[in-house]
């Protein structure tokens, strides 16, 4: 199952003089490939695509991705995928090359197991030490600045525990580890603002897009945890997960998931628009 | 000249998989070997090793660094040395792996060469655009989440700009883009305080040590714009550079650099402690 494309042929390596090594000079994405198929592949081409752009790296041809998603089709059906861009090699220390070839690395792996039923029953969080520096500059792009990220995931190892709740520097409820936030409230649907920190997911873009189509609210916005734990549902999505209700976090307790529900059959209509 | 060794053998390239590619889930060293002699190496080991175990990376041992800095001696007497250190492969996702092995990375590169003379005239500055944020836990460490730097380093590309300030996000100056600052004010010192962001480099700890030892009052302390340009002199330290006077920075210019002299004085005893 294991397999890495660079560039688009199979390696176990890169070069070790690659930008992205040396200051995480680069973004990625993380999609599912399910029956062959990279899932909501338009909408990570034109979000990889936009980080690419927002670090002035030259975007990789939608084309030279699609043959590596071609080619990783034949090997695994259905797998989880990480997608890489690097500027490439060179560069005196910091200042960038005068010309750089951006490098790309697709990272295949078998799609992961959760235990239990987490779309149904709901998962519990915790909330993490970590928090977010406020930086307007990268806030929003999945870049290879992960270090938050990392460390956050490191402060707990009990299984039990699906995921981290990060807040900001301000401390404002901002993302998961690994996934973006949504809060049901009302009859509307809330997620935190990235404008100042965070990864904006295209999931997080889907379900605000799909609320709006369907005349639900949603309103992006400032969370406290007050807020947060007042929230009639809260609920986190993905592109691996998909959408994971909350059924704890800390003392409270959620176990009304009808609007996750609903969210999870939008994104599975987005996912195969023929149905 | 150029030569990489990964854990100790040649080699160009590293595993794809590798969490510095990753995450920059890593940290890193820039040095001088100067007559095969890596400069001012047990201070740059101490703060390696403190810096990896800032990120719960297990540091390399010295005796293999040391192994390392020998090979690459018997290839280039003088260069310029990197030496990053990765927490290595493996992990699903954020989490860290049960067990995990460092990676060691050692790049040789020619020793830079600065045009004109300056460490006598004084180098030319401006302030970037880019703020750094305000990230307390990871403040000072070397680590690999650089992207700050380099787009800080894209911002300008003319040559008679020797570096580039940076400020944080509450407009506070706190260092170059691959060097720490000190002011020249009355009869003391100052030098930006690096526990909100900055990397805190092995040059700087030095000139405040050799200040104390020289009876000049060294103060660590918030630097403004108005502060810095009313400077009596200032000037940039960094393993490669050593001490380069500020000649002109916007408007400002300085012509005594009578003071970074003198601290010049002081760092070259510290290279060269039996003279």
């Amino acid at each position: 199952m294991k397999m890495i494309l660079v560039d688009g042929l199979p390696s176990a390596v890169v070069q070790a003089d690659d930008r992205g090594l040396a200051y995480g000079d680069g973004v990625f994405r993380t999609l599912a490939m399910r029956n062959g198929i990279a899932e909501l592949w338009p909408r990570h081409y034109v979000k990889l695509a936009a980080d690419c752009r927002a670090l002035e790296i030259t975007p990789p041809q939608e084309a030279d991705l699609q043959r590596d998603l071609a080619q990783v089709a034949t090997h695994a059906r259905d797998c989880a995928l990480r997608i890489t861009v690097t500027r490439g090699s060179g560069g005196h220390g910091y200042a960038l090359p005068n010309t750089v070839k951006p490098r790309r690395v697709v990272t295949v792996s078998p799609l992961p197991q959760y235990p239990g039923s987490p779309a149904v029953q709901g998962v519990r969080l915790r909330y993490c030490d970590m928090r977010l520096a406020l930086q307007p500059r990268l806030a929003g792009i999945k870049h290879l600045n992960r270090l938050e990220n990392v460390l956050a995931r490191a402060e707990w190892n009990d299984p039990a525990i699906a995921e981290g709740l990060l807040l900001d520097t301000a401390d404002r409820v901002i993302e998961g580890s690994r996934s973006n936030l949504f809060l049901v409230e009302g009859q509307g649907l809330a997620t935190p603002d990235l404008s100042q920190c965070g990864v904006a997911g295209i999931t997080r873009d889907l379900v605000i897009e799909a609320a709006q189509k369907n005349g639900m609210q949603c309103e992006v916005t400032t969370v406290s945890t007050a807020r947060l734990e007042a929230a009639h549902e809260i609920f986190l999505v993905n592109s691996l997960i998909g959408v994971w209700p909350v059924a704890a976090l800390g003392w409270r307790r959620w176990t009304d998931f009808a609007v996750s529900a609903r969210v999870r059959k939008w994104l599975d209509a987005c996912r195969n628009p023929s149905h």
